[in-house]
């Protein structure tokens, strides 16, 4: 079975680490903070590396907030970053739908479950949506909502595609619309499939389960563009030219940050334990993912 | 593989198959109504299987109603019956909660994902309760929610169980505070798990899909107290002191109708394709259950 390094408190084995890697992929929530509140150390261990010259790359399945929304985060909690250092699942979806997907014409519209951070990805790419904060949606299912559903007078012909992202907003309403336009053949994508958002210190839905009613009707999943997906790797490692050998994937979560390091055959992985998993998460048999390295949060690795 | 006889047209094999029966265990949804449409000749079919002094328990998933309801609504399209006639899945929750589940002094509380007929049913059980239909719960979710539940200053300590049925009032609020009762140790339920609900000629979310966020949270199933689990068909032949051998199960889902008579070891099964499921679906490799008899729809069965 493959072991994993402890690093924590362990001043030269964290050097020889860092020394491995250029890059560093850096997971947010439960890595960096959690909701509004920052972990201990963080401000100074993202210095500390930027010290030594390594590139930090934000990539977050959090599909509610744009790259702006979390460049605004950053600065907000003191953290020097630009918009260009982050990467989230909602930009992945954007670019995978306008630049890859290629939707046939007259089906090219995009229904959102999600927030504004969705709605701006999307706008900055020029994909035309409906759904997603739409006030009209914000409501209760009435009965003359079920004939419309159903007979598709409640339905915009020119919508081709689902994307389900986290959507704090989610109702029966929604949920009755994105699956009668998968039934009609639009294609399904989620923005991510985390089962849980840690937020206030415990476990809230993630967007992975505000789609679940979706793929649990369809008896199919969608095609995720966050991570564990490679497609958001293969985004990642065209815009910042990544030698993967050289990049290492910071996370809280083995089965999407872990995972995603692993698959992407990147040089290494580092799981913080501040977030979703534990120790005895990757030691069990049958674990989804084994990082290479942990450390009991970022903050250790200011060396 | 088995097969299945077909019987619309045919008015000897009718009364054959008729002849091996005291008792018919008939779902609703999708087999006597689509919503409020009653299907053509159901009320003929129902006249002519009682004229023949067959007994009639009309056994669905539907949560949403508790048996009084079920007793008007077949009164408003015009079926002789009585309340004691009906076995819905909401009952069958509430029974299970107040004779056998055995909740702890001071846990006995349910939180309720679902709308007024297993709100109906519980307090018919005198099971405590909140949720349900709480006008509190209907409106998004604000950070202070967040923290409230993360805190448990917004959870009652009495709450033991969660019971999630068809709640066309779901939302982000309502799954957060579930799901963090099942994380501090409360039993999960389920009134029943199918994945639709038929209505308006068309295909909503059944209860299944509205509590899959929860099991895909948890990573486990809840009991689930509706078809097809046993033990709804033990609590009816306990009401109806059935003779198993003289009874089918009439239904138009194979996963939930078809299954539960089949493991049920009823004497027959019989599918109706006026609901969700066609005869492709139980021809396939793999098929969920196979009915041993099946008519276009229930009208065929009037002799």
């Amino acid at each position: 079975m493959a072991t994993s390094k402890f690093l924590s408190g362990d001043k030269a084995a964290t050097q020889e680490f860092l020394d491995k890697f250029d890059t560093f992929l850096i997971d947010c929530d439960g890595v960096l903070w959690s909701g509004e509140k920052l972990f201990d150390g963080v401000r100074e261990a993202i210095e500390s590396l930027r010290a030594q010259g390594k590139r930090l790359v934000f990539v977050t399945n959090n599909s509610t907030k744009s790259r702006p929304d979390y460049h605004k985060k950053f600065a907000r909690l003191s953290i020097p970053c630009t918009p260009e250092d982050v990467f989230g699942s909602a930009y992945s979806a954007a670019i995978y739908i306008s630049r890859i997907l290629n939707l046939p014409e007259g089906r090219r519209k995009v229904f959102v479950l999600g927030e504004s951070g969705v709605e701006d990805e999307l706008r900055a790419e020029g994909v035309d949506f409906i759904g997603g904060t739409d006030p009209a949606l914000r409501r209760d299912i009435e009965p003359a909502d079920f004939e419309a559903i159903a007979d598709g007078s409640a339905l915009d012909p020119e919508v081709g595609c689902v994307l389900a992202g986290l959507d704090f907003h989610v109702n029966y309403l929604k949920l009755s619309i994105a699956y009668a336009y998968l039934r009609r053949g639009a294609e399904f994508l989620a923005t991510n499939t985390d089962s849980t958002l840690p937020l206030a210190g415990s476990f809230f839905p993630g967007a992975g389960s505000v789609g679940v009613p979706l793929v649990n009707m369809l008896g199919r999943q969608p095609l995720a563009l966050g991570k564990p997906s490679q497609a958001m790797m293969d985004a990642v490692e065209g815009k910042f030219h990544l030698d993967r050998s050289r990049t290492c994937m910071i996370g809280d979560r083995l089965d999407t940050d872990i995972k995603f390091g692993i698959e992407g055959k990147l040089g290494g992985t580092l799981a913080v334990l501040t977030g979703v998993n534990a120790k005895a998460d990757w030691e069990k048999e049958g674990a989804v993912a084994v990082p290479a390295y942990y450390v009991n949060g970022i903050a250790d690795l200011r060396v």
